[in-house]
């Protein structure tokens, strides 16, 4: 469970990518030569295309992992939600996500994958936080003091649920949204792009807009 | 076969995702609700995640076709080459890829998927180029003036394929080179990236380079 509270940092589509071309220079570099690189659903999507493009690779493919919360206190079970749909047995393979957290999904991954007789198979991330119970093979970045990363593939959807967190406490402004995001999790996001999450809040019926004021929908 | 000159478009990070953006509010305005979104491989992998974080779609899923030219002059065959995974019989679906050129892809993939039962095939791209042969259900932009367009997931490997036509016109300094990819193919490349794409292609031994001069390797 995160606290009411925590640092967040917001990552821009360039950062994302010059850390995508380093993670994947970091494996050219270290003479792994893949078979096939699977891109971990959904986190994993953009770093794996932009990983294979600078390796030059053309196997790209899939799978992905759920977390299962069965009670909030409780730590989710992770489980593969979409297998493989290639053999790859005795095949060498590259896995690519965005992060490290707690690490239960490259944990999920290498399980699964070394049981469907791969090779080998290793691990790249754009950024490993140095909490995570795995390490990965490859990172970019090492992330040493522990802050939620928002990407730029997941800033739509962080964002709503950052909002609902703020709504919680009480019902707020525009502005009054703005400033407990700054507040309460160092984020700064422009006026056009927050009443884009609001008014989606709104619409998907999971906030109320009276007057200008907003509060979470009972 | 692409004739030896023919402008480009180079699409940056933020376009992209604004235009990807555009086709998930063209999805969400239209009543279309998914079970299933299914990523192109590799084109598709970074708008599909992109258009899930806007739907907050969660069912995210790829397959990998591939184009296969018995000869230069002949059209290529289109194959998949990673199918699906999962059961999506009965099934509403989402295709997601960048651009159409010819429309092949999308015409493989909606007969392949319909083929998988699905009970509804829906199809989005980013770009449609009224050249196609294929009319996607949901596009953000149309391009009536033909030109290649270069993503930002793909513009090492692109870009790389560039400078080789480039070379086999003959040996050329990097300036050469820059000057010929724009007058060629309307390509404005930061001396930087230049450098890098260079360095890869003497390093993989497709070009060679003495004195300042490139050419491409036998």
């Amino acid at each position: 469970m995160l606290p009411d509270t925590f640092p967040c940092e917001l990552v821009s589509w360039e950062r994302s990518c010059t850390l995508a071309r380093r993670l994947a220079y970091a494996v050219r570099d270290s003479g792994y030569q893949p078979d096939f690189v699977v891109a971990i659903g959904r986190g994993g999507y953009v770093p794996a295309r932009v990983v294979c493009d600078y390796l030059l690779h053309q196997m790209l493919t899939s799978i992905k992992i759920e977390h299962w919360g069965v009670a909030a206190e409780e730590r989710p079970e992770t489980v593969i939600r979409f297998p493989l749909s290639v053999d790859v047995a005795g095949a060498r393979l590259l896995v690519v996500d965005d992060v490290t957290d707690t690490g239960d999904t490259l944990t999920e991954a290498v399980s699964y994958l070394t049981g469907c007789d791969a090779s080998e198979v290793r691990t790249a991330v754009l950024q490993h936080k140095n909490t995570s119970g795995y390490l990965p093979d490859y990172y970019a970045e090492l992330i040493t003091e522990w802050r939620w990363i928002i990407y730029p593939w997941a800033v739509y959807e962080d964002l709503s649920g950052f909002v609902l967190r703020v709504l919680t406490a009480g019902p707020a402004t525009a502005g009054g949204v703005a400033a407990a995001l700054a507040e309460n999790f160092s984020i700064t996001v422009d006026d056009e792009m927050l009443s884009e999450i609001c008014g989606g809040l709104v619409s998907r019926g999971e906030a109320e807009e009276t007057g200008g004021v907003l509060r979470r929908a009972d």
